[in-house]
This record gives C-alpha cells, structure tokens and sequence, in this order.
C-alpha cells in the first residue's frame, strides 16, 4: 500500500507585501489582513522556471532524507508548465536532477484539486505497476500569468513548489490516503480562468461553490470511512483566503484548533496549499485527517490521511 | 479488472495536402510520399478548440454503444489544452457533455507515450477507486501551434481526438492493457519542444532515439509477459513518420502485416495515433498485441494488450 512518508516544499524568497499591493488598489489594509489573511505574496525568481521550483524542493528532500532518492516515477502537477508544455515539466525535471531512464514522468493539470486527485493517481500508478519510490510534485506559479493590475488576484496568489514521498508503507511510517471522493461542475469553469493569457477571478462564484459543495463531500467521505469528526485531528482544507476558510469551519462547526492555516506568509498556493500545511503537522503526532482541495475547474476532491506505522 | 471496451475518433474533415506543402518548400514529392508517407493532414476547424474534438469523439462513441455513456471518470491527454489550461481541458469537456457533478476530471500532460501512460493511469485510478466507466480521451492538435513555414513539422502532424470506453472486463469483451515499461530521457527533451510558442523538432535526433530504444524496450515487455514475438498478433506503434516505422520494423524483424499504419490521411496525431490504429483492428479477433509510443520529453512507454472474453 502506497502512502506519503515525507515532504518538503520551497517557498522562493522574493515576495511582495500585499500591504503595498494594497496602497495601489487603494483598499484598506484591514480588508487584506481580515478577509484575504495574507501579508506577503511569494514571487519566484526571474530565471527560475516551475521546474526549477520542484527542483529546490526535491533537493530539500534529499536532504531530509538524508540519502539520495532515486525515484521509480515521477509526476508534476501544474497547470502552469515550463516551456507551453512540450515537452511536459516532469520530463524536465528528470533531465535536471539528472535520473536515470528507468524512471516514469508525467504531469497532471489540475488546480486547487490537484494535491488531492494526484495522490490517488499516484498510488493508482504505482500499486498497479509494482513500483517502489514516487515523487510527486506541486508546482503552480501563477505570477506568471498573475495581471498585476488586477484586483481580484494580485493580492491572493503565491508561488510555491512542494515534493511528496511516496513509498509502500508497513516498511516506514506514513500516512494512508484513502476514501477518496471528487467532484467537478464544467459548466461553472468560467469562474477561474486563463484564456486570455492572464488570470480572471470570479471570487464570489468560488466562494459560493466552496460553501456549497465542500462541507457536503467532506461529510461523505467522514461517512465513507466511517468515522466521525469528534475523532478527526485535524481538517486540511485548500487554503483560498482567510474569509472563506473562516466560513468553511463554521458551516463544518470546527474549532480553530483542528483547521491549520498557512497563508500569511506566502499566500494561496493553489495544489501546494495543502501539502504546505501537511509538512508542518506531519510530526505532530495525528492519526486522522481530512485532506480537501477545492477551486479550478470548477473541481473538488476530498480524502481521508491515516497514520500508518510500520508493522 | 479494467480494461477497453471501445474505442472512436474523430478527424477534422478540414486538411492539407502534404504535396501542396511540398511545392511552397521545392521538396520532392517522391520524399513526402516514401518517407514520410503523409497524403494530406488534418487541421482542426477554426471554430472548434481541443474540447469539442473531445466532445465530436464522445458522441460517436455514444453512437457507436448505442446508448448514453455516465462516465465515473474521465481524463484528456494533452500538450495543447483549450484557453492555455486553465481550467483543465476534461473539466469543459465534462461541461459541455453536461455530465452530473459525480464525475473525476483530469488531463494528463503527455505526447507521443500518452496513450500507453494514460491507459496505467486510468486503470490504477479507476480501479483503486472502484469507478466502473471511464473515457479517455486523446486530442492533441499540433496545428494550434505548428509554423507554416517549417520545413520539419508543416508536412507531419494531423489533428484528431479518440475517445477509449473504459470498462470491469469480464462482465463485456474487451482488451486487457499489461506489462507496461516506461521511460524518460530528460535530458534530450529540447529535440521536441513549444517553448517559443510553435513547436521545433530535430527529426534527426528523435529518429536515433526512437532506433535506439524502442526494440529494447518491446523486448523487455515481451519477456515480461512471457510471450515470443511470433505469438504476437500486431505491434501498434506510434506513427512518427513512415521511415521510422519502415525502420522499427527491420530492427524488431516483423512482417508487414504485424506492423498496421494509419498516416496517409491524417498524418501523424501525437496521442491519438495508436487508439486511431486500435479503432481499426478491434473487430480483427486478436489476441495479443504490443503497444508502443514514443517521443516528446524525450518518453517511452510500451504494453500487452490482450484480448479478454467475457467469462
């Protein structure tokens, strides 16, 4: 049974406060503080490219693993690919880390939705080919595509790369993703955008989608698993913006404590959002999780994440 | 076990001739028909976008079932999504098929290998989920982003979608997908790229590659699956050009009739052209076949497909 068993992520350096984003719209810094809750929004570097992001964060990795990995697969899940995306940024990706051939890559384009549905696809993968050591990457800059001009985005949205273990648990402690359910509503994609080549936000209609649909899935997956919130650690939701995490615990009655943020600092990294939280609560000590990933699409995905010791 | 059940296309009935390019390059027309062994390529309409090739190919397989198709799941393998990928190409597909919100939606990022990939995809997905009808599509239109003006791509690359009916084998008649090997070479990925925005190939450097790597990787799947060639009813292999495969078939030493092309009228369709190949075959009553694909990234990927009865 294939599971996580670390990860690690690279937040670039260079940022842009969104209190001075703010002066330039005019909005209040109450507004950004209270309703967005981010102070800085990450920006990768200008000679980096998003497989330079999932470089830094498989280095980080290796380091933390204290060994070099040699991965049997590979997947990079962006919707934002080097190069318009020929040949796909996995590929790249291989190509700098200098892996060997025998090594499966592919990209997965998804959004918010995407740490979740790639787990699964992941562990899908590699049960079904018998293969022993994935990596699986997020990595979804969207300052490159990001209208500075624009309201609706400037202030929300941060760069960030992350880099998810994947090995059979029972030889190394883990944590089991399973129970999966996902969902997508096509005819509401209109609602976030890059036709034009810069990104359009209809915030209310994600905002409404979230409320809607996500405390309704998550309640079947609860159910599906069969266990009840009062026994569930902790509640990784997508991080969007601080309003709609704030509306989200109370439609799902949660206390602070069991809903982790992590959005000060670097801003909503759309499929790195919820491996960033995992990473600081993975030794913490939980038994039960939700994971819930919500946005583009429009897309939803929900799992449930069990520590797994090994046997 | 999953496994396909069916399989439809659709190719643009828009095209070029392939001698007509040949004039506006002073080639010979004896090249373009020997080595190439292109007549004309498809060119997608104007008005038409890598989602409705998906949808074209979905009402002809609805056609062809006879009946609606309620997929669980559906993924769109794609280099050349709608509106620059966001959001993701199966998501408006799910849109404009009007399919109930019950339904997992991704793309997977990948070219010439994507079929062979997205087939383990799907297959780990949807049986690690217990999905019970799935649809991959393939639709990569090159034309998107091809330059008229050169000389290495203009004659080569035809737009067209498929649609695989992904279905529990055993319960209908279908193919069995196994024994997958893939590959990558990173590294040698700027020998097929769009990083300027139209696609650049060193038809050279691909042709070595594809010498080079695919026999060995079909003898591995062979040994894998403990079958000698002569047992094998037809090797389907990624039509790159006809050179190329005039070639692997000297180097796999197989007959003519093993090895079926589809080129002639559409030219070579990146993911779509081993399920176009498949499409033509499947009332053949084979029992074994190879299925290889082979390019951009640089990636490879081979499988059995096996016929499986209904039990």
């Amino acid at each position: 049974m294939i599971g996580i068993t670390d990860i690690s992520s690279f937040v670039p350096q260079t940022s842009e406060s969104t209190f001075d984003i703010a002066k330039r719209f005019d909005t209040d810094e109450a507004f950004v503080r209270n309703k967005i809750g981010v102070s800085r929004v990450s920006r990768m570097a200008k000679d980096m490219d998003t497989s330079d992001m999932c470089v830094e964060a498989f280095k980080k990795l290796e380091r933390k693993q204290k060994e070099p990995i040699l991965p049997d697969c590979i997947a990079v899940c962006t919707q934002n690919p080097d190069g318009n995306g020929i040949p796909h940024t996995s590929a790249l990706v291989h190509g700098k880390l200098g892996l060997p051939k025998q090594c499966a890559c592919f990209d997965i384009s998804l959004g918010c939705s995407g740490y979740v549905y790639s787990l699964s696809i992941m562990k899908g993968f590699m049960e079904s080919n018998s293969l022993e050591k994935g990596v699986l990457f997020t990595a979804d800059p969207y300052s490159k595509s990001l209208d500075p001009n624009d309201k609706d985005t400037a202030f929300l949205f941060g760069d960030a790369a992350t880099a998810s273990l994947l090995e059979p648990l029972g030889e190394r402690n883990g944590w089991l993703p399973n129970h999966f359910i996902m969902e997508t509503k096509g005819e509401s994609g209109a609602a976030l955008t890059n036709a034009s080549g810069k990104i359009r936000m209809n915030g209310r209609a994600i905002f409404e989608f979230a409320i809607r649909e996500v405390p309704k899935q998550i309640g079947r997956v609860l159910e599906k698993a069969n266990i009840s919130p009062q026994d569930v650690d902790f509640f990784f939701l997508h991080q969007g913006s601080k309003f709609l995490l704030d509306q989200l615990k109370r439609y799902l009655k949660l206390p602070d404590e069991k809903v982790p943020t992590r959005l000060t600092n670097q801003g909503n990294t759309i499929s790195s959002s919820l491996p960033l939280l995992l990473e600081e609560r993975m030794d913490s000590g939980f038994q039960n999780a939700v994971l819930s990933g919500f946005g583009v699409g429009l897309s939803w995905a929900s799992c449930m994440l069990r520590n797994y010791e090994k046997s």
